[in-house]
C-alpha cells in the first residue's frame, strides 16, 4: 500500500488557506429525491461555489500555495472549461496574471467568462496537441506557473476540502457519490472521506466516457479516446496522480447512459429548484440507477457545477 | 394608526409550529449581482422552499392553526398555482383531505403535481366567478375548511416567517425587496421587518400588473383587471387584509418592464445556478432598476418561488 500523497493535515491547511475567498456551499436534501431513492440524500451544491464550479477550490489553493516569486510571474492552463475560468478568478484575486490556453472553437460564452475575470486568452487549434504545445509556448514566453486541472497535488487537495465540508455539515453518512472525469474531485473527496468520516466513495461516469470505470477494473490507466458525451466536463482521462489515490481509496465506480443523465439533469432542475450541468446529474444518476443498494441509508452526493448554455436548454428540456 | 392585526409573538409561535416542516431556505450571496447593483445582495431562496415556493409556509401555519374538529373535514381552496399544491402538501403531511378547485385549462403538469399530494381536484370553468362558485359547492358539500391565499391572518403569519429568517442569517440589513400579488408575502414581510430589524421593506411588482403601486398610491384598493404578464404569480389583487399592512408598513412599491423581468431572470439562472420562476426575478430586477439608491448598502431580496415549465424555457432563454 504506498503511503498517501496527501496528508489530513494538508487538506486541513488547504482548507483554511481557500476558506475567505470561496463559498462554504450549502447540503440540501429535497424530497422528491429521497422518496425515488428511497434514502436520505444530501446534495452538495458545488453549483453555487465561485465561478459555478468546484474548481474554485483547488485552483485557489494552488494559486494560494506559490512562493511570492512564482505568483509574480502568474499562472496558465490549457482549458475549455471550468478550470480555465477557476484560475483566472484565482489569479485575479490575488491580483497576479493568468494565461488561458482555449480551442479556437471554444463558445464565445466561455471565453468571455475566462477573459471576463482579466486572463488573457491564447487560441489554440482544437486538438490535444495543439493545446499542450501552446501551452507550452506560452510557459516559455511568460515563465508562467502551470497548474494543472487535475493532476496536481495542490489542485486534489483543494478539491479535497469539498467533501470535508459536507462531513462537518452532516457527519452521519453511509455514502458519497461523486463525478469523475479527470479525476482529481474523486481522488480528493476520497481522501477526505477517509481522512474525515471513513466513508465510502463512489465514482460516477458516463458510460461513453467510461475510461476511469476501465481503469480501475483494470488496475492501470486505460485513457478516454474521443469520448462523446453530453457531461462535457467528464471527458478527461484519469491522471498518474488521481489514479493510484482512487484505486486505492474508491469503493467502485458506477456508469450511467445519456438517457440517465439527462433524466436526472431534468429531476434536479424540476424539483430541486438548482441549474445543474450534465456533469452534475451523474452522480444523481449513478445513485437513482443503484438505488437498491442504499435503501434507507444517508447518502451524499456532489453537485460539481451548473455551468451551462441556457440558450441549449430548450433542446434538452423539450417536453 | 390602525393596531397591527398580527403581533410579534404570533410570527414567532407561528414560525415555531411550522418550523418541523419547512426549509430553512439559505441565504445566499452573488458576486455578478453584487457587483451590478453596486451593493451587498442576499438573496433568499424560497424557490428552494417546500413545493417549490413561500406559499409552504402560510398553507402549513394555517393547517396547523385549525382545531382537530376543523382537521377533520380537511381544507379547501381554489388555486391554479403555488398555494394550491402548498396547501394540499400541507394537508397530506397532517393526513388530511383537501379540495383544490382548479381552472379546467390549467397545465397538467399543476394538476399532477397537485394530485400528486393526494389532493381531490375539482375543476371548474376559468374564470373568477366560476371559481368562487365552485368552491362554494365543494365546501357546502364537504364541510371543508377554506383557506385563502392570502387574505388570511394565519396565512400572513406564516410567510412572515420568511423575513424573520431572512433576518436571523443577516441581523444587519438596509432594505428588503419582495414581489407583491395579492400581498401575502408583502404584507407578512413588512411586519416581521419592522418587528425583528426595523428595516425599509420595498414592494416589486410587473408594470402590467400594477395594482398594488397604484392601490398604495391612492389610499385604496384597486383591483387589477386581466393583467397579462410573465410573472403569473402576480396578476392577483391585493386583499382586505393585506392592503392596510402594506399601505402602513412598505415604503414604496417598484414596478418593472417585462424585459427587465425576463432578464432578472436568466440573471439568476445564469449567474446564480438557481431555478426561479419570473415572479421571483421581479425582485431582483426592481433592485437592478433602482439600483443607484442603493450603493454601498446591504439588500435582502426574497426569491419567492421557483415553479416554472422546463419545457416553455427553451422561448424564454432563446440566444
Amino acid at each position: 500500500m504506498m503511503p498517501n500523497p496527501i496528508s489530513q493535515e494538508q487538506i486541513q491547511a488547504a482548507h483554511q488557506r481557500i476558506a475567505p475567498y470561496i463559498h462554504r456551499t450549502p447540503l440540501l436534501t429535497n424530497q422528491t429525491i429521497a422518496e425515488l431513492v428511497g434514502a436520505e440524500v444530501f446534495l452538495k451544491c458545488e453549483n453555487l461555489q465561485k465561478v459555478g464550479a468546484f474548481k474554485a477550490r483547488g485552483a485557489m489553493n494552488a494559486v494560494l500555495s506559490l512562493s511570492a516569486d512564482e505568483r509574480q510571474k502568474g499562472v496558465a492552463t490549457h482549458s475549455s472549461g471550468n478550470h480555465g475560468q477557476a484560475l483566472a478568478w484565482a489569479a485575479k484575486k490575488m491580483g497576479i496574471p493568468a494565461y488561458i490556453v482555449m480551442p479556437s472553437n471554444s463558445p464565445q460564452v466561455k471565453v468571455d467568462a475566462v477573459r471576463g475575470y482579466g486572463a488573457e486568452v491564447i487560441f489554440c487549434e482544437p486538438t490535444l496537441q495543439a493545446r499542450e504545445e501552446t501551452l507550452e509556448k506560452v510557459l516559455y514566453k511568460t515563465r508562467a506557473h502551470m497548474v494543472h486541472p487535475y493532476n496536481d497535488y495542490r489542485v486534489i487537495a483543494g478539491q479535497a476540502t469539498c467533501a470535508k465540508e459536507i462531513l462537518e455539515q452532516q457527519p452521519e453518512l453511509d455514502a458519497i457519490f461523486c463525478p469523475v472525469g479527470g479525476g482529481g474531485l474523486l481522488s480528493g473527496t476520497a481522501l477526505s472521506a477517509h481522512y474525515f468520516g471513513n466513508v465510502p466513495v463512489y465514482g460516477c461516469e458516463p458510460e461513453m466516457a467510461d475510461d476511469a470505470k476501465r481503469s480501475f477494473d483494470a488496475g492501470y490507466i486505460i485513457p478516454s479516446t474521443n469520448p462523446q458525451t453530453i457531461a462535457d466536463g467528464l471527458k478527461t482521462s484519469l491522471g498518474d496522480k488521481t489514479f493510484p489515490i482512487i484505486r486505492e481509496r474508491v469503493t467502485d465506480i458506477y456508469t450511467v447512459s445519456e438517457a440517465e443523465i439527462g433524466a436526472a439533469m431534468r429531476l434536479v432542475w424540476e424539483r430541486a429548484k438548482l441549474v445543474i450541468e450534465p456533469s452534475a446529474a451523474v452522480g444523481v444518476a449513478a445513485l437513482l440507477k443503484h438505488s437498491a443498494n442504499f435503501k434507507g441509508k444517508k447518502v451524499g452526493v456532489i453537485l460539481c457545477g451548473g455551468n451551462v448554455d441556457l440558450g441549449k436548454v430548450g433542446e434538452i428540456f423539450k417536453n
